[in-house]
């Protein structure tokens, strides 16, 4: 098997050092959908959280299907919502949704499987990080959380802001171009996608590498660090333990750093080590990394 | 687009006249599982609703990808039994379960995306069937109908006969080497799997191929027949409109009718005709053959 159990993605051997990879990746209402989240907005985002797994590993999707249990009381133009939201995540990362199907169900689930063609070689796993590599991500990392404290518990921000941060959660937005640019150096030894939270990434590829991680640097967003002053959150909490990002988390290897870094912007946090355990360095002080991430909130998209 | 929206499965150009063949299909607790099917049976259903797809193109199904919805109130013991179920219905027809992951749902969702490898001028699609043809299916049909009404109404059945027809409810199989076999020959003009019904089936391929059919002999079950008498019910009632069969029907050029019919065991049971109506012949009297189907059945597998 070419890709072990447990990675983001699957694959099949095509021959000819070619791989079939695919994924799929369930979106249910009740617990993927914040309530201000319309209906094509859960369905682009749908298709962007499977886009995303296989961008980490390196491969474009190049097709997807849908399977979507509808809910009784969705009207024919909350599935033409669906339709197009499902099309346009795909079309904004050169995929297409090829076909799929509809049942009847008590929440609204959009079950997608994405498709694409990846290189043996150049494939990013959850396995593969090395003791001295670089620990890396494509982004900063804060706002979702603190999106969806303003959506879900009508936490305040400057209008300036508030906007910005709202639409980390609503519209996010798949590393794809970062993940195929990363395959292409070779510098990458392990790649995971954010979506669970940094904490959780970190904890994914430690349990699959056999290796530990001291983050030296938290890469937190700014607009995440002003709004937890104002409202006296803890940046290190909303950071690394956020979750819904879609960074790249990757491992990178030292002599090829500057080239990746050449090729896709990256920002260093810390470093790969032999201990299996996941530390933070903050001035003189470590804490631990918790092996806990994104919660679903549980809310009902309807009613029923 | 190697193949049309809106047939069975969706395909994806490899070059060198190989497609990538991908399906989805979602099993849903409250439509799709009788109350007497136990979850390890649901789980092996829904893989083999998605190898059977794929075998009606002439596809055998490679690797599989399950995304599962639990609802509250499942035990670690019945995801097993989900988990043994999909892997049972994927060995039996030598495919792998690769990956998955679970959601929590309202109500149990079982989504199979389904992947194989086709050669392009070997897929027996909807499109494709041409007057003259001559129309046939790989088994018999009806017992399905009375199997779910011996298990929705009580129906009564003799002891003989019970197991099997339930059976053929909670233990479908897939024509697998049939369709294989088939799509071998290059006799077939179109296929399609029965699982919405005989007549719904017949209707799919009128639509895509724009033809129509004349039915003269209806391919109805020993044992259905006979409930049929035992309880008047109406034995082609029972044959064209229940579902859940999961044999093929195909429509065959007429000069390698032999041919096929030596790799596969078919049964006639009308021709292709220009006129795009469906109609059934029985004696001298001929009737229109409806487009409904199977209806999923209103149960609640949980009373949540």
């Amino acid at each position: 098997m070419p890709v072990q159990f447990g990675d983001d993605v699957s694959a099949v051997d095509l021959g000819s050092g070619k791989l079939a990879v695919i994924k799929t990746d369930m979106l249910v209402g009740k617990t993927d959908v914040p309530p201000q989240m319309n209906l094509w907005q859960a369905a682009r985002k749908a298709v962007i959280m499977n886009i995303s797994d296989l961008a980490a590993k390196g491969v474009k999707t190049l097709a997807l299907l849908v399977s979507i249990g509808v809910p009784r009381g969705l009207k024919e133009r909350d599935i033409v919502q669906i339709g197009e939201g499902l099309n346009k995540g795909a079309r904004e990362y050169g995929a297409y949704v090829l076909g799929g199907d509809t049942s009847e169900a008590s929440d609204l689930v959009i079950s997608c499987a994405a498709f694409g063609i990846g290189e043996k070689k150049r494939l990013m796993l959850r396995k593969g990080a090395k003791p001295g590599d670089i620990v890396a991500v494509t982004g900063l990392f804060g706002n979702t959380a603190v999106g969806l404290k303003i959506l879900l518990q009508n936490l305040s921000a400057p209008s300036r802001m508030r906007k910005a941060l709202v639409d980390s959660v609503l519209m996010p937005h798949a590393r794809l171009n970062e993940g195929l640019a990363l395959a292409e150096t070779g510098a990458v030894t392990a790649s995971i996608d954010s979506s669970d939270g940094l904490a959780w990434s970190l904890h994914e590829i430690s349990r699959a590498s056999h290796v530990g991680f001291l983050i030296d640097k938290l890469p937190i967003a700014e607009e995440a660090k002003k709004l937890a002053k104002i409202h006296k959150l803890d940046p290190v909490e909303l950071s690394l333990y956020g979750g819904e990002e879609y960074e790249l988390v990757v491992t990178v290897k030292p002599r090829l750093w500057k080239k990746a870094n050449e090729k896709v912007s990256l920002i260093r946090i810390g470093c790969v080590t032999r201990e299996k355990t996941l530390v933070l360095k903050a001035g003189k002080k470590t804490f631990p990394i918790e092996a806990r991430g994104w919660e679903h909130f549980k809310t009902s998209l309807s009613k029923s």
